[in-house]
């Protein structure tokens, strides 16, 4: 049974796994105050044009986007998301956890544009409903679109206007770096969005996502909140060896590469079939839309997730590839799939 | 410089770096529902008699605290520790952010006894105060101190008979399992405690806790605190892997032996130069009163906190071992010490 | 100006000033255990049917609705609520701000039915998402609607097959009981939902509202959960000679009857004059559908609410009346409106 | 049984339930937005000088804290207190509740100053502790002392230094202004403190304190707080009418100038018959130390709290006065203390 479930099904890219022996004996200071993390931090300061960020590490994403969050709110102030976007959805209610409202808008392909944020501004207009303060966005999103540089420049220029800080929740960044569709840099985020993260977890690390705080006004006693929040890993070298080895040699990049490789395959091939998709998603995420009796069959062999009943006969899949995905489990469903398993 | 600061200044025991290695390339389940979290959270039943417990695996101490109490208590009901306790001085106020009081109480040796506890019952009897629910205790201490199994039995019975939750938090567990004035095992805790965790961060593990609830009434959804809290790990075979090994031909154990063997070794030399100890330590701190001079000169080969101010003269310090402290350094330590550095 | 914005511009009826004017030099226990907040209390248990319900009076709706739920959901459960309620559209986020979501779902009328509960349910269903737990209704609703006996046993008999408490914010219970299509009696709702509570402050009183609570589970230790959000006044006494009147020979119904009549008359009136109206709404607010010059002309004499454009030359706007609205003011409205102001 | 248990037994001045019935019928805007509310807020602003502040009323103390210090602190910060303040001891772990913790100061006198501070500004040097933040003090402390000008300026002139906020509860501010050893003038406090209130509910209102909010950085979206706490009324001209009358005429001061005298007076008497007193309290609470049996023989006349157990034979009691104390109850108890009852 091979699994295109997730990006999370193995371990870490053995590079890294080298790393953490090579270091293992080396006496180093607690909670992220560690040469490795330091390194980490400079290594990717460096990458984003030496730009003048803050940089935190993080085990995992919900906890990155909570503490986050909570640390640039005040009490009456809350988020707006995307229907689809990862804190509404599957955080256990994460953000309202720390006191704040997430506010929602429905959108064709999880992206967020102005349109959406104004009508929020509109509906929100006294002391009797939350203040609108943050706009969370996802990229990819949670249904594998991409940010075109232009859609981001707008939604940052209209976050600047209306005084919003803008949080992109960057667990597939890597993923939509490496699209065909994109046309951004990791040194565009920094001008752009006022806070964001670059998720390891999901490209090659074992735990690690870099929260990347760019308006000065962001930064102050963040340490505090990561503690507060049980955020501060005691070997907090963990995660920094991990940084400091998937931004050496762009390894992170070529991880993020091979997972959409993996990911146009299936999409070409089972395209090819003469099945279509559920949304446009040039990224490491695809959802063909099969005849019922084929993913039956299908499962037998491969596990994914069933993702949205179609219409009696036919439902949508999601297909997640990685860093570790195999080019023959690839060949495998498509040919599996081509001649209906 | 050689470190006596903590216990997780090193990586992991180099048998759980093999342990990920080995592991690294299989596919499985995420979010703690992989088969090396489950069989490690089986292993552990067992060494605990097979009682029916729940047992959920942390990346670290502060987050299991957090997400426990915040789990067990309603909103009015405050938690009880001990003045060095660590939710009530270094956890960035951790408990009181999920929305409850931590009372506090002081004592001699960091460990808190019926009397303590009555002492807090008797003053908060109505609601315009909050409601003192659970009593937090360390095993072993913040500073150094082990509890007897007779004193446990008490605080425990105590508990019982006034409704309290007895929650441990074992971040030194091992250290206290393996100390020379300990009775207790493992499979006490079940009988004693309501729920306790058994630390893996300052014995080996790279990062690693493991909640152990033992009062049924706490079980129930408790991994939906977990994620709430964003404990909850994609790759949680990252935890499950590491206890496994931990909890393999009796590791654990061994590695808490070595910390405290080297403690003794420390505590005796020190002690034959002619200086006296803060405290009753029978772990892996301990707490020596050294005069200034020697200390200064110590610190050029050695790093480790200054604990308290005693006089104009001296101060205590403190040293910490581990599984990874090695012979040669606690020699030449006492050594320094006893020619007077 | 007359103004009909809403039940709560005038103070309170004459004989609740009497009645605190009366008792004013009477000295009496704080913080809700005075003799008259004793007496309402007995005095609406007996109301109920002598059923075992405990009550607790609050100075307003937002605290009361805040309150209650903090004090019976656990940190991950979430309320599920009309997207008209109250608690999700005009609390500043209340709710949230106590740690809890609120999951919305889309209604006609403002009425929830065991179809949008099992929809909820549906998809929410493993640790990644929040747990509903608790079912916000309003009565009347936001949108003036009411529910019918049938309607709520439906909701009811749902909610403990599934394990949900049913909660009913009877902000204006009292128009709702004296709607003319209100089919349900004070003494249903201890049998029909686990709390609710019955509005003094739109319906007469300077401040009150009455918490039922019916479910034993639900009772314990509330007046703690009081006490921590402010809710408890020193003078206590305040809301419960405001009850212990409101309830003597029926004088709430009798306020409660009269805005209904008020509200009728111009909806009646209103509808002679050939205007539809936006909603079905047979309590104390309507919301009549007039072109804009006629809302224009008519703001000039009276205020009131213009709530939603329904085409270039249309708007709804809302009227409410209350137990001081005049005779004389409903009668002038009508005939401004029949005669296009 | 006369009692002297608190400062809030009887209804509100006469003068108060006047001016609430004669404005009764008008038509007013909800939500502290009428014309009541906003002249009070302009007198009271006149009486501080035409002093730049931002004036809310609430219903209550405890409200008026955990609103004030929610919003004013983020979440990591934390507020000083001493151990007798009310924050610490009375309000069911409210400001906890939002998520801050409450450092606590052992105090002589229950007032606070910059040395105390600067104990724990030594204590909390990094992202492992909460940061200290705001400095919560009461105006007369919770045992009745009142703070003289120069200690308030030395307190203020430290917080200004060290970046704290400087907030005082004011719950008995009138009696504080009143006392034979009062120096400050309600004018002073804009320039001394960051915020404070002003409480009505222990001085002749029903309810209502009036909180004034000094720090330019503290006013911004203050009312969004208010309603996600629950503390804005929708009858907001309740609390607004009555500190018109509060103010007018100088009636505040000669509720509070009363209250004072009688105290005055018991505590002369008291201290005449040869009893000593707990602590050294100029306001309107005094704590003498009495024979248990007198005592109880006074206790089947009076009520009123026993405070403290001096030794086996002496108790302290709290006796607290109001405006509506009678000057017949004050000579009564007197002339029973003295003749040993």
């Amino acid at each position: 049974m091979y699994s295109f479930k997730n990006d999370y099904s193995e371990g870490a890219h053995p590079r890294i796994l080298n790393a953490l022996a090579e270091s293992n004996l080396e006496q180093e200071e607690g909670y992220g105050e560690d040469r490795y993390s330091q390194e980490a931090i400079e290594q990717l300061k460096e990458r984003m044009g030496g730009t003048d960020v803050a940089i935190h590490l993080f085990s995992g994403g919900t906890q990155a986007n909570l503490t986050a969050l909570s640390a640039f709110l005040r009490p009456h102030e809350a988020a707006i998301t995307a229907s689809t976007g990862h804190i509404f959805v599957h955080e256990t209610g994460a953000i309202e956890a720390t006191g704040h409202k997430v506010i929602v808008v429905d959108t064709n392909d999880g992206k967020l544009t102005p349109a959406h944020i104004q009508g929020v501004l509109e509906t929100h207009n006294d002391e009797h409903m939350v203040k609108p303060r943050l706009v969370y966005i996802s990229n990819t999103t949670e249904i594998g679109s991409v940010y075109r540089k232009k859609e981001l420049e707008q939604l940052s220029h209209f976050c600047k206007e209306h005084h919003l800080i803008l949080y992109m929740d960057g667990a597939r960044l890597g993923s939509a770096l490496c699209s065909a569709e994109n046309d951004l840099e990791l040194s565009d985020f920094p001008q752009l969005a006022d806070a964001f993260y670059i998720g390891g977890t999901k490209n090659g690390a074992l735990i690690g996502e870099a929260l990347v705080i760019c308006r000065d006004s962001l930064k102050e006693d963040f340490r505090f909140h990561m503690k507060q929040k049980g955020a501060l890993l005691a070997k907090g070298r963990l995660i920094g060896i991990q940084f400091l080895e998937l931004f050496r040699n762009n390894l992170y990049f070529d991880l993020a590469r091979h997972a959409n490789q993996m990911a146009d395959r299936l999409r070409e091939g089972i395209g090819q079939a003469g099945f279509a998709f559920l949304s446009h998603s040039p990224s490491n995420q695809i959802f063909p839309i099969l005849p019922n009796v084929l993913i039956t069959a299908l499962q037998r062999k491969y596990s994914f997730y069933v993702w949205d009943k179609i219409d009696t006969e036919r439902s949508a899949i999601r297909l997640v590839t990685s860093w570790a995905t195999k080019e023959e489990a690839v060949a495998a469903f498509i040919e599996d799939v081509q001649k209906g398993c």
